[in-house]
């Protein structure tokens, strides 16, 4: 585990004395004797983690008196510390890395503007406190587990819809606006967001996760649907990281480097969000196969042929499987690899001749079974399956291994021509063991999650499973650890698998520019203390 | 101007002497009464510009010293002082901010793999010598503008393709790639890359200006085609921000910073680069309009209506003229609002279906011309007028104000709903004038260009045009003052007008992050420099 309260091995003083400018280096710098000849580490461009001195937070009587200047500025009724509310903001069963009983906030602050998370973060610098952003607490890889005994920032409160700019196809949210009730205020308009993340997620933590799912294929992920963000800086500071053009080249792109970094840079505050006309005369098309090689073959002709589709998910035989058990699903499907696509077109009728282009390519790919939904019901039939997919995936977990199953999920992501072969080998891995693993995904990007279920017996071999196929999509095929969830606390070995140290040096470096007392959602993403340990 | 080198008004000792941490605030920062209380620069998250002290960079003697450590890697060959070398490294007749006299390099190196580049900023590092990448020299806001005499680091000789992924639709290329020869290695494949820029420009510097083009509407700018790139930080280090997943969130979007930040933050060295199929059954639209209005409101409706297209420019009665003047087309066109689209489908219905949808749409605003090419010499022939539109311009002005005529380029973007107000604005201003000015862009994303011709009579007042058209886009449009030209040296103070100082200084926090000897590109983007009074 991470040491919990960062323990100070050297000579700091962290509110430093004004005698002159040794203070960054008694904060920061293990070693005074690495400065030296310009090649020092202060002229570098990275910052490796054995340089670095422990972080040191306020102690939990500093926080105490912070906590009544929260109160100041927010209110007695947004400041909690009980023990429900600590419980809620610390963990959730959908967390592939638990929080220890330890790691848990010392309070929930709830603000209601802007102004508030930029007042509550200047107390937190000055007192050293480190906050942990919350906003729907649907995040899936311990990105809010408080490992620091710090403070939680739950922006729910942050939840109005500021502009609806409905001829520039934008909108401008507060950071707690939950995306479902973004859609259904798009809705009457013909209009909705470009993502679909898991249902209860809010913009902030969208952006800040850099999430995405079925619609990512046709829409991108929260990197291209988000235009610019507001956002609170470490120290308070309130920026504004572009206005509302669509396309831009002006400086260096603060918006992309705070999407997906995890609260770890920043407080995203507000959200300037592109919003897409409703695919018109959708059609959701279903399609099976005997051989999952022959169900991702086809995708990769697709892409090839570069037939318009607006989403393309794979479900294999055990996801199938997973499905009919759960009962929820108004027919009963064969238990081979599917495919399901979303398709649109302007008229009707380019509608039609896109379905006769998929008909050629699945055919030549040995299809056996070919379905259109073009009706509401229908295509509302099919969609929920795919909907149902992670949920019932954890059931189908619970009914073969035991109410007290446990589930993780990998992320991966690799070159489209290389997918037949990961999950055929991710395949192969799961049934050598007796682990319950299905795999479901978002084939279109090449991305692709392992749900694997798990008791205590072979929580072991879970986790082999997912290390394997990690290692597999990084090193043998040159992919990601994480396609749409994140880093956060347990990815971080994999992160630095992915890209070297080197690369983590430097984000090491930014990370450390603008949060250099380390309050910011310490230890997700990377490590940033010398005495962390890695994960539990 | 921009003070030539760096006069370090400040008790400087950059080589350091091992005393202890105060190196780095004798280094960067003016006054150590800054650091006090927590509350210092050195624990905030932003670095205005007033607390920093000027840089200091290598002497004339300490380059000629490194010049001969400079052979030593790349041989002899590789360097040069040539006097036309050094010209051509630092100015053309296409950037709207030149060159002084003084503003030169002292010597170009070229060298031949990303080891080399690691090497020649080690050296470059050592000695404080400041670093302008030079790519296709194409770029049009001053960007590689030698403001502080150190080296010209041309990746020229960089050019190979290094792999072709065709089933993954992606490449991997050195920076010194061209996109042309890139596209012509690519057609027989059916394959294209997703950006058009002006003929010349290499990847690198297409990477590091973010640059588009026509195509931007249908695959985006850089931002949204380049996979992963590897990078050369200041002090040497070699870095690879991704593999080669379509989709990921897995850590800071390094890339995404790299991207746009015109040099200053690293020297870019490989490119992965998404390459996408050609579009089949293409056509190419012409439509004419009595009015602007009326061009621009079925930009906006053929948007919101989400008809797939591929490219949406406008060129207004002014840029037609121009291009008939030109005498360089296959006939004359009526000198009105005119708009050219890209159309394509996966079959030939599916475009011709598009073609109707469209016809409804303009006939709804006015249209009073509408011809579609489908054969390639019809296509050819509207695209080319397309395209020759920049050229054909300055022709215009010259032709008009004579052959000393200069030209520049405003290159806002801003909500689409905006466009017609701000094309109406502009080209009322322009009219006011004897300034020769036209009207060209690619309005799918809401940028456009004003290209302003003006002898030494007019220049201030094509100066005030342009300004005004900014300050319209940035303040009362909220959009941006680079769609896709970038900031370089001539557009810094439009950037702080558009997104304010603090972001401006968050930006600089990064700079000094990533570069604390500000040797990448001096003086791009943002000041870095306390003494810099901006540019002439």
């Amino acid at each position: 585990m991470t040491q919990g309260n960062g323990n100070h091995n050297g000579n700091g003083n962290r509110n430093g004395n004004g005698n002159g400018g040794s203070i960054i280096t008694i904060i920061y710098y293990k070693n005074k004797n690495l400065i030296n000849n310009g090649s020092s580490y202060l002229t570098s461009s990275t910052t490796p983690l054995d340089i670095l001195l422990s972080p040191k937070y306020a102690t939990k009587e500093e926080i105490d008196i912070a906590i009544r200047e929260f109160i100041q500025i927010v209110g007695d009724d947004h400041v909690s510390c009980l023990e429900g509310d600590l419980e809620h903001h610390s963990d959730s069963f959908y967390n592939a890395h638990k929080a220890l009983k330890t790691q848990k906030p010392r309070a929930i602050v709830y603000p209601s503007c802007t102004q508030e998370v930029s007042a509550v973060m200047k107390i937190c610098h000055k007192y050293h406190i480190p906050v942990v952003a919350f906003g729907g607490g649907t995040s899936i890889e311990g990105h809010y587990v408080n490992t620091r005994n710090g403070i939680s920032l739950d922006l729910s409160r942050m939840d109005r819809i500021l502009e609806f700019n409905k001829n520039d196809l934008d909108v401008v949210c507060d950071a707690g606006v939950g995306w479902q009730d973004l859609n259904e205020f798009l809705s009457p308009h013909n209009l909705m967001i470009g993502v679909d993340p898991g249902p209860g997620a809010q913009l902030g933590g969208m952006t800040s996760c850099n999430c995405s799912g079925t619609n990512a294929f046709q829409f991108g992920t929260m990197k291209e649907n988000v235009i610019g963000l507001e956002v609170v800086l470490a120290d308070g500071t309130i920026i504004t990281t572009r206005q509302r053009p669509r396309k831009t080249s002006a400086g260096y792109n603060l918006t992309g480097l705070f999407i997906g970094s995890e609260g770890t840079l920043g407080i995203i505050t507000k959200v300037k969000l592109k919003v897409h006309v409703k695919p018109e005369n959708e059609g959701i098309i279903e399609i099976q196969f005997e051989s999952i090689e022959d169900a991702t073959n086809s995708v990769k002709n697709l892409i090839q042929k570069n037939i318009k589709l607006n989403a393309i998910e794979l479900l294999n035989n055990k996801m199938m499987q997973s499905l009919n058990l759960s009962k929820q699903l108004a027919h009963i499907y064969e238990e081979k690899a599917t495919l399901f696509l979303k398709i649109s077109g302007a008229s009707p009728l380019i509608t039609k001749e896109t379905i006769k282009q998929i008909k050629f390519v699945i055919t030549d790919n040995n299809a056996t079974y070919f379905k259109v939904a073009t009706n509401d019901l229908e295509k509302q039939e099919i969609w929920s399956a795919r909907k149902l997919a992670l949920w019932s995936a954890i059931q189908y977990g619970k009914s073969v291994l035991g109410n007290d199953a446990q589930s993780i999920s990998t992320d991966v992501a690799v070159p489209i021509s290389d997918l037949p072969e990961i999950i055929k080998l991710t395949e192969h891995d799961i049934e050598q063991t007796d682990v319950v693993g299905v795999i479901v995904g978002h084939v279109g990007d090449g991305n692709f999650h392992s749900c694997l279920s798990f008791n205590a017996e072979n929580e072991k071999k879970a986790w082999e499973i997912a290390d394997k196929c990690v290692e597999r999509a990084v090193i043998q095929f040159q992919g990601t650890c994480s396609g749409e969830h994140g880093i956060g606390y347990g990815k971080r070995k994999y992160l630095e698998l992915e890209l070297g140290s080197q690369t983590i040096d430097l984000m090491r470096r930014i990370k450390m520019a603008l949060d250099p007392l380390r309050i910011l959602n310490p230890d997700k993403i990377l490590k940033i203390d010398p005495a962390d340990i890695g994960e539990h």
